[in-house]
């Protein structure tokens, strides 16, 4: 795998935008490998994913973040730099259902996923096997009703301790305070099993169900104070007919859970999701 | 094409139920050409439908009607019986978005859907001109705010006149009254441009796109007195993404429409559809 | 779960056929919880699947074999008996790629698969971690190009002594002789990443990638004598663009893999497939 | 709608060339719209599409050939530059089945399809209808198996005369000879109803049908040559089962044809499509 750079812009819309910071790659001999910009005319941004090889590239990362300014300035930009050799350190938090956390071990495992999972948080034990099989940490951090705040706390200091970049809600059955969540902001990533803005909330294959609907779906997105309300990173979904019981739907779904959740969480690693006006542009 | 009869049956699930029916239709010859069943174990209930070739068979309609009587009363059922050499007479209702409507003409012309088309209504003359290449009767109708009463009673004194069996709201952009749909109970199909329940309502697209979703819908479902509530018929999602604008969603969202509406205008057509709970059972 | 009995018929079509079936298992108070047929009416043939309650059921195995025999007869049936308490034998063959296996056993491990899997034959050793950790038993055979006679021979000697009722290649890299096939007809399900019959043989995500195809795909299916040919069981596809790269190609080519596989077993042990004129039906 | 050009770029792969024409753009005051790029590591091939608004645009298409010169020559490059305000003119071939020019015409008359249609030739006159009713000027040409040539001929003749740029055939059954394609290199595209590779040739859903596939599909491509063996521009597919017979899989699939013709045509048309190595590039 080669050793890249990968620089994540968003700005008003100008003239001179694409020829300014390709001649400023240029300049100092990036080899870009891909690039993607995206511009929402209705609202006069201008987005931008480009990634080179760092080989040959004349700069480091700290002379880049000074050179780069000027023309930050002059076109206020939003900007970060990323690296791939950096891997992302990521926490998984699950409860019982089990299929989604099984799934993303496996791929990190296989390598789809470039990133390290120093930690697993479970307000249940049921699935310490398999953080054991896979050999990562487990914490069991149950979650009483009237100690929520508590169970927190602890969670907040094994993030911290473990230097965690993103955090995903493998259905984990809990909603977490907005405090919490003001720590992670956009570095949240929930599965919710339905079409959202579909049948947000509780039990939403039962809620399918009863509404006879032929499709079913997931959705994956970042969390914010309101719940299943935040940027949808992506969705699926699959066909359904009146012989598959709710049980059928629950079992289809999860399917879909798995691969629409793992999909989001590659894509946040290898940065290719910008976030705009509760949206995510994905460079693909 | 064959001449053949389709028998609808909905009733409480008892043992005994398929032998009863299948050996009546033995004992008079019938020569079985599909059947299907579905049971509801949660409300127990018993779906079926069947359909023979009428060649050979050696019961009369009126014959049927007694000779079953019988097992109607015995297993409570609700039934109909419907002849393949019967075709409905639909009528169209249509605003100024035209795309549906010229996909049910051509479809109908091409012989894809066995049903007459004796009527188009329209708020707008916009599409006369497609009811005239295809040599359809066109009503205008306009609907004034201050006068929705008359131009109803318009409308359903055509559709009484013509002996209207289903009506088919192919982008009709006006809310029909509840008077009207007691009219015509789950023979009113809609199409809805989402994915429902997702943005019932108006301005479908235009909501999607702004909450970001990742793929858009289109719903065909029966006409209740509560607005895009009732039972679902079809269903069907297109992927789309940030480069795609609402003008984008339109377009690509028009293409789901014609083909979730005619499916359902055929699904009902040749009686493939039962319906309990707020829901539909789709025997293909 | 229910204990229940799936009676599986193939016959030439004719009259009263379902009024036999249903009235000799309404006579032995069968509560029937879905059944489901189809004619190929240019064959002339007949298939049923029918599933019923054992709970009030008034016959034994070997009663229900000797008093359904006049009718077996009567209508030259092909049938096959199964209960639901009987979970089949399965093999896992397996290769290097790793990804179905992980998925199969974390199916079975989560009750999606209702079977055993006492063995799992690799002709390499890079899996047996996986099987260590789902606690299955794991058997290294290599297969030499000379010697590929007395690996088939181990295989089936395994095979018989732990009475395996199916084999699934779960990516298993071998070809496998006509003879090992001849010892489990109908009774090896394959995994094949293409949508056949485009791209049969050898490497078919290079070669979907040369081709330019805007969709790839895979294919489970029954295992026969000419490679790549035998009854398809399911099949999905997944949308590309000139993006993805081969490694692309084959990462999600992996994701259908694994669905396209497990779909095909579950459907299988659930004794939901009949085959005729090397096609499957799949009674949903 | 704005008024835009497009430019289409294809060269060797090297350092600059990003800057270079976008420097080249916004020295001239262009607005870019869009602009979409795509590299091919493995051929070391670089390709571009970029578009801008022409209001403020300081070059006339004139001056910029000769100022775009330089660039042109210093990195070898393939390029093409299309105004949005020239229409292109589409030729549609057709014979007896009707459903893909049907909705071609829709579409055009919709103004889905920004380009001028002068003309359709068939070899039948069962679909003239439909072109008086769209207004469409229609050419019976017969093609006697003894005298291919003279009608190719007088199809040759009829296409200069109306200065055609694409032509389309939308179902149209005869094989063109390698002289006529030579005319129209990488303008003719033509609709299969299968998913190529599989059953490219004669009666593809009959051979689906017999093969039992599990999805059908429909692909559009540039014709050469060799048949079926095109560069793909579009693909897709849908669900079918056992209970679809062979009449079934030709109106699903026409459906197919349809969405997977008009995309291709109106891709080309807005001059999406970049060719190498008998592949697309389409920049959405």
């Amino acid at each position: 795998m080669k050793n890249t750079a990968i620089l994540l812009i968003s700005c008003p819309d100008q003239k001179g935008l694409v020829a300014t910071i390709a001649e400023f790659l240029f300049r100092h001999d990036a080899n870009i490998l891909h690039a993607d910009q995206h511009q929402d005319s209705e609202l006069g941004l201008f987005l931008m994913r480009v990634e080179w090889d760092l080989q040959g590239f004349n700069l480091s990362t700290n002379d880049f973040e000074t050179l780069f300014a000027p023309i930050v300035e002059k076109f206020s930009m939003h900007w970060s730099l990323a690296l791939s050799s950096y891997r992302p350190k990521v926490a998984i938090f699950v409860s019982r259902y089990d299929h989604c956390l099984a799934d993303l071990l496996y791929r990190h495992q296989a390598g789809e996923l470039n990133c390290e999972i120093p930690l697993i948080i479970s307000n249940h034990s049921d699935t310490k096997w398999l953080a054991d099989a896979y050999g990562i940490p487990f914490q069991h951090i149950p979650v009483h009703k009237d100690a929520k705040q508590e169970a927190e706390d602890m969670q907040v200091a094994l993030l911290h301790h473990h230097h965690i970049d993103l955090i995903v809600l493998a259905r984990y059955m809990q909603v977490l305070s907005p405090d919490f969540i003001r720590h992670y902001p956009s570095r949240i990533i929930n599965i919710h099993h339905s079409f959202l803005p579909a049948f947000n909330g509780a039990k939403p294959y039962h809620r399918a169900f009863e509404r006879g609907v032929k499709l079913i779906g997931a959705t994956s997105h970042y969390v914010t104070e309101i719940l299943d309300d935040g940027p949808i990173i992506e969705q699926d979904v699959t066909r359904i007919s009146h012989r598959d019981a709710i049980e059928n739907l629950i079992q289809r779904g999860s399917d879909l859970e798995k691969v629409v959740l793992s999909r989001a969480v590659r894509w946040h690693i290898e940065n290719r999701i910008l976030l705009y006006a509760n949206k995510t542009v994905v460079f693909d």
